[in-house]
């Protein structure tokens, strides 16, 4: 039995949208779902019942980050990344890969794994498949991604094609680790950049590994929103409809909105939290540059229609005062809206494909953001 | 009927101490109380709800800052201080004369006022007790404090005698522009340096204006402790017992026992809030450098006898990690747990003197802080 498995509630008719229940061992994750990023062992500002009321059941954390600080053998010893940081929903923790690959200069790749120095003092390190599971393994992260090359926009076709073969040989190493246990489950993810065959045979070799869940990689690296559409309109339909799709890095509304259509389950994304740090909310009327002066003396709050902690309680004033006096509290309130504001487009999206109506509600949604369709 | 008055419970018998509520517009008060520091609007990484669990119940904000960022017509225009930061607690203000005079070579004193320059954008700008009272008027503060010159220490008889003239020159300013009101307070403040005969006749000076409250100021400024308590000894004793005393920026535990011994109510200081962002705790067992590597693999809370919401569910572990790693989440778990434990010790200072047993617990608490006494 895996540890982690999609139940589908319901085929959308008109799109590729599904909605569902991903049950973890850390509670049932209603589907599709956006999920906060918490590279460091903490969502940045907020607190784990902070999330709980923003209505965040899963979270996502890095395994590059924790393996070199504070160690994954500390957080073993704490009892877990879940004990460590007070957060007993669920986990997913993401291979190490795509930041160790994003190092430029400062790694080399082998058959074996990926040498590189370390951000923080310039140490020698190495990341492999091996390796990166048994960080994972010391976490304890409910979802355990494979340890893939997240490969590079622009690539050509011979380099995207060898890189999306390491992927599965790598896959296969890390499956060969973590055998799916009732505790922790492995996602594979299926590479190939913006290539058709490609992503066709990295699929196929991938899905054959018959893995409790598969992700997109290498989307939302630099190309338009167009390609990535693109990818995802033929490389979603080559995944098993039973199993849940993670697509990797996006969190844009628009992007969500389009992902769930073409047939994702989970997202995640640095860019609510990030962006509510330097000063910009998500908003039901597109996106508000709160630090602007347009919002000095404007006491209403971030967005009238949002039910979140900072809406009820603080002005875009307050807010900004904060956000230009670089106070804690600015980003905690930001962020905390942010999130909020994610969740309820996702609560909404899977409302409008329980109701037939995800069309509609797109269209609705992109008309007040302020998006052309 | 004055805005703030104090209501003496219980006078202690064997020391100067004294248990009471302080009621005002914004709620009762118990007294000995230490008031966590709000500079900017916001008591920098926790929220008003966790001030309100911390035990907090009057927080302090600064005049100079919010006078020049957001600007004071703003916060009126917001509905005041209390609405602008969801703050339904009582507030005091400062009268921006620490902050200006502090600013050294950027500001020029006059009979009329204190022309300085912003730390913000250098741009000229210009204080006096008119102004001070006028801002703090426009903020809605409960308590609001006169504009005085804290005086600079070392200072020689003839400076600090001038300067304590000044003080009450400005006080009868302020008094003129805020008579008491039913929602705002003026406290005077006494100075005199460390010098006896120049308090004497400053706190008489300054009490014969019949004010609802006085301060201590100008200690706490590089004399030693001793010297502290010496000033204390004999200026406490000047301020008339029916009125509130308060002693200005004292934070220590030691000198805050030591205060309340000597007759003070009413206490704040940066010092919880600060050393909590730079990785330090406050403990029953003295001061913790929680960033220090001793506490990389410790499990334990950071105060096995503290009932906050950082030691009920963090690891020294974690928030060492939080604090290496610089992330929000870690100030804001240390503010928690140091203005937490301050409003403990008030705690068990109250409970003490209620009890006759303030010398006996002042023993016990120096002994397990590892103060000689």
């Amino acid at each position: 039995m895996a540890a982690v498995k999609l139940e589908i509630i319901k085929k959308d008719t008109r799109t590729k949208a599904r909605l569902g229940r991903l049950i973890t061992p850390h509670g049932v994750i209603d589907t599709p779902v956006f999920m906060p990023v918490g590279t460091q062992a903490t969502v940045k500002a907020v607190s784990p019942e902070e999330l709980k009321e923003i209505g965040a059941k899963i979270i996502l954390s890095n395994t590059y980050h924790l393996f070199l600080r504070p160690g994954h053998n500390l957080i073993e010893k704490a009892g877990g990344l879940h004990k460590f940081m007070n957060w007993d929903g669920a986990i997913l923790t993401d291979s190490g890969g795509f930041q160790v690959f994003s190092l430029g200069d400062l790694r080399k790749i082998t058959e074996e794994g990926v040498e590189f120095r370390s951000h923080l003092d310039g140490s020698k390190q190495f990341l492999s498949p091996e390796l990166s599971m048994q960080v994972q393994m010391a976490l304890g992260s409910d979802i355990v991604m494979a340890f893939d090359e997240c490969t590079p926009y622009p690539a050509t076709h011979e380099y995207a094609e060898q890189s999306a073969k390491r992927t599965v040989r790598w896959l296969k190493r890390c499956k060969s680790i973590l055998t799916t246990t009732e505790r922790q489950a492995l996602f594979g993810i299926v590479q190939g950049g913006m290539f058709e065959d490609l992503r066709k045979e990295n699929a196929k070799e991938v899905t054959e590994l018959d893995l409790p869940g598969y992700a997109i990689g290498g989307l939302s690296v630099g190309e338009t929103k167009e390609i990535m559409y693109e990818v995802l309109d033929y490389t979603v339909p080559l995944l098993p409809e039973d199993r849940p799709r993670y697509l990797m890095g996006v969190g844009s509304p628009d992007a969500l909105i389009e992902g769930v259509m073409r047939g994702v389950d989970m997202f995640d994304c640095v860019l609510p939290t990030r962006i509510a740090r330097n000063g910009s909310a998500l908003t039901r009327f597109g996106k508000l540059v709160i630090r602007n002066a347009e919002f000095a003396d404007d006491f209403n709050p971030v967005d009238p229609t949002c039910d979140c902690y900072t809406c009820k309680n603080y002005s875009r004033a307050y807010l900004r005062h904060l956000l230009k006096a670089d106070e804690i509290f600015g980003h905690r309130l930001m962020t905390i809206h942010n999130l909020r504001f994610l969740q309820i487009v996702m609560q909404e999206i899977r409302q409008a494909i329980s109701e037939d109506k995800l069309p509609e509600y797109r269209r609705r949604f992109f008309a007040d953001y302020g998006y052309d369709i």
